[in-house]
């Protein structure tokens, strides 16, 4: 089996390590970054580089790992092109806008919607590793859609990961993602530049600050190509979840300047329901 | 040298064990939580348990590691008892109030207001263990009302636990420690306290938070208890920290509702250089 990976960074050049150690396939890379080809060889995550044009002749499986604003570009493209035996999968962060974009396609069941939840704050092809997806879950949407022999497949290839999937329709991925992803990444990036604006002696932020900073502010060092095209792919569920953020954080803030220590400590104690849950990621 | 430690939770329980380990001192243990007294014999944190009276009658040195309000009320007498030979040290997270507090108290060149960087969201005697201060800041304020033979005595305390000291005015501490951490606190219960709102259905969020999520709520199993304290003595700068917080948020709300990727992309790539400071922590 060949399979092709479009866009090598984190994920994609992840995702050809695993495929290349664990199934043995041919994997093919592209990249419209020459750097990127260039370090995807140097760092042996990738076969060969190719051209976009020629990976559906060389391929039965296209991994489309780029910006969700690549996928809707390439995708349609590529179920054009593609035959009745060969599999697209997108892996991208946002399930919605993809899914609708060729829910009319006539080849949409040689198609999967993918997210696999394993990200770092790093990016690009020097960031790709093995292990990134052991133990994770990954998430196929609207699976309905899809040929069912394809979604196997899909799932024996997240599989050969260490990627535990799951099923799910694809506005739903998105409301949820909304609130224990994108969230957590808007309140990471404020709190990082929050900090920046105020304190202007960086040498006392690190005096200062503790690996309670460093875990709270981690994913401020994340991309902002990927992160904005993921916001504006999810802007209404985002904008739910922040506007119920700032609603939880004017109650913490009214009761740290009414001085209400009864309210402060139901809030967290409230609060400390959460570690029920952290337990289990 | 006997050292006592008032409040053997997580941060009185840990010096407990280093100072026995490090400097072989006898280390006695004050905590008017009976089970936190049991388990810290069981645990070994403490060679003896004696009543708050006795303790300056056993020891040359006392560390104070309860609230801030525990420290508030216990301090002043402490100070009124003790010799011009002892040294009181309080470890409580905020430090202006304390140092006013005790400012005009003819002992206050034995006292060291201190602040270990180091916590963790446990807390009790069983979350206390060896290594937690190792490599980490502690900061000791106000070091012109000490007597210099006693801060040089604290800092070889500090030292013996691998703590790394630096001084600083106790306003300034409060001011700093309101970006760098106490708001990193409050953003993580409300992002927990969120979630928890939202997602009615733990399940999912157990299948759909990954790392990143994780990371940033961490903080949000930390004790209401210590964090009500710490807000009602460091109130004024926490909202200022929190309301500039809230202003940076509805910048990203604005960009998101606008779909404005430009602006989006910059006010991330600002927050990106949060990096090269988390890379020193």
């Amino acid at each position: 089996m060949n399979i092709t990976i479009v866009g090598l960074g984190l994920i994609g050049g992840s995702m050809a390590l695993e495929l290349r150690k664990q199934l043995g396939v041919t994997v093919f890379g592209v990249d419209h970054n020459i750097d990127h080809c260039r370090q995807a060889i140097q760092l042996g995550l990738v076969d060969e580089i190719v051209d976009l044009a020629d990976c559906l002749k060389k391929s039965d499986v296209i991994i489309v790992s780029v910006s969700i604003f690549g996928i809707l570009d390439l995708l349609p493209k590529l179920l054009d092109d593609c035959s009745n035996t060969q599999l697209i999968i997108d892996v991208g962060s946002t399930k919605h806008s993809v899914c609708k974009a060729v829910q009319n396609h006539p080849k949409r069941n040689r198609f999967v919607a993918a997210h696999p939840l394993a990200g770092t704050e790093y990016s690009g092809p020097s960031a790709a590793h093995k292990g990134l997806f052991e133990g994770k879950k990954n998430i196929i949407c609207d699976k309905s859609k899809t040929d069912a022999a394809a979604v196997d497949l899909a799932v024996r290839i997240f599989d050969s990961m260490g990627l535990h999937t799951v099923f799910m329709e694809s506005e739903e991925h998105d409301r949820h993602l909304a609130y224990v992803s994108h969230l957590s990444h808007i309140t990471s990036f404020a709190l990082g530049l929050t900090v920046l604006n105020i304190e202007k002696d960086e040498t006392q932020i690190s005096n200062l600050a503790s690996t309670g900073f460093a875990s709270t502010a981690r994913l401020a060092k994340s991309s902002p190509t990927t992160w904005s095209s993921i916001f504006l792919n999810n802007d209404a569920n985002v904008l739910v979840a922040l506007d119920e953020y700032i609603e939880v954080l004017d109650r913490f803030r009214s009761a740290i300047k009414r001085k209400d220590k009864k309210q402060q400590v139901q809030l967290m104690q409230e609060a400390n329901a959460i570690k029920y849950i952290l337990n289990k990621i």
